[in-house]
């Protein structure tokens, strides 16, 4: 794709704009692109595909430091959803050529994929009809950033370039290694897994009770083209990701059936 | 299916344990099950699929009538899949049959179903290994909700009948019609369509500025068999939904890009 001006990137996350993962995104990405960055000014992990409907949100201007120089920025009150219908609607001098989600702080993969917020910041673009990558690093807690934001930045030159197909992101998870560690990219699909979950049950001092979600996470799948086999091996992996949730597969079996008749119980 | 018991329904929503829309869809499945509430405590619309993972959850009972008596009922600090996972895992006395998530104030179709509550309870209960349904009445205030319980409870007769695909839920959407008026159901898949956003924005006393998102939905499909379609033309919708987003359409095109290599600028 041939422009006249530098790509306009948009830089979003759900781990909040002071987040290391996102300071590491804005030094990759800005060679490539004039970067603006909008994020949440507070953590919003697991929010999903939250918007604010029910209250107004604020954007405040943010000083955003990347090793180049200073980047436009504003912190938002808001989901990482709003962050970017916000920033497309009201705070960018024009519409972006790309929307990067992340680094998130810990994998999105496999089932885990429905409850991300840095997904949702990429979902939301192609449901505006602009390109985006979200971008997570395999590690809980800190990690080699410096590694996954070269893979970040590789991988967004190549969306600028070739583009994607319509209202499909490519939601990327980096495993944490050193970059000459990791052995190349690999485009995968979710695993098949879920969470076993169990609440621990706590006493409050008035003894009523509360819980806090736990769980340990099943795969189920043994597929080789899954993306936690591609992280498991050392790889990239690069899955695409699409917002049309019908199980088209279904729909002629079920369309047999007589939804219109009393059931027989 | 045949069973000793009568089936165990968990009835759940995103519009608060308060709602109308509950009211009416614990009324309309009491029938056919042993009937339990968890729901939010407080409207949870438009949260996706948001969990709770950073503060505890807590779960208060609560006294839900039904025209045929109490109902056992909690009602839950945190999202609608967070009132499915605490029910499953330490509310109820075994794992149920059927999860019933509604009847929503106002359609979940096209391309909000990503957005809705009402629909992530049912996925939170797929991703567990239960059959689930999402109701939502196609009008944002009132409305008929009887006709609505109705076709839910018919519908839901029908899934503990035959069962749904592994990890497939229905999304229903009924039109607001009296009963007599809609003419039957139809299988259904998601329209194509976007919201085109215009936030506006105000000044708070200290000359801030706020935003409130509002926007125009746009249906893209001229297509028969799509949600919006049916509503229109009277008669039910019903949605099979998945919880993999892998576009796996795209696996095989997007892997022969060199993903490894450095791009062309």
């Amino acid at each position: 794709m041939e422009r006249d001006s530098r790509p306009l990137i948009l830089v979003c996350n759900d781990d909040g704009i002071e987040a290391p993962g996102i300071a590491a995104l804005v030094a990759a990405v800005h060679d490539i692109g004039d970067v603006f960055v909008a994020a949440p000014i507070r953590e919003q992990s697991a929010v999903g595909h939250a918007i604010t409907v029910r209250d107004p949100v604020r954007a405040q201007p943010w000083p955003f430091r990347s090793p180049s120089g200073s980047v436009p920025a504003w912190a938002v009150s808001g989901t990482p959803a709003d962050c970017v219908k916000l920033a497309i609607d009201k705070l960018l001098p024009r519409k972006p050529d790309l929307v990067v989600s992340g680094i998130n702080q810990g994998p999105n993969t496999a089932v885990n994929v429905i409850y991300s917020g840095t997904v949702s910041a990429a979902t939301e673009a192609t449901m505006l009809g602009i390109d985006a990558i979200a971008f997570s690093l395999c590690s809980w807690r800190g990690g080699d950033f410096e590694s996954a934001g070269r893979w970040a930045a590789r991988i967004a030159g190549h969306v600028l370039t070739s583009g994607l197909p319509d209202g499909i992101l490519l939601n990327v998870n980096v495993p944490d290694l050193p970059y000459d560690r990791i052995r190349g990219a690999r485009v995968t699909r979710q695993a098949r897994s879920r969470w076993e979950e169990s609440f621990h049950e706590r006493r409050d001092p008035l003894d009523r009770p509360y819980y806090w979600l736990t769980g340990r996470f099943v795969n189920l799948d043994e597929g080789d083209n899954t993306d936690l086999h591609a992280i498991e091996a050392g790889y990239v992996s690069i899955t695409p990701v699409h917002h049309d949730m019908t199980a088209h597969e279904h729909l002629a079996r079920l369309g047999s059936q007589a939804w219109d008749e009393e059931p027989t119980p």
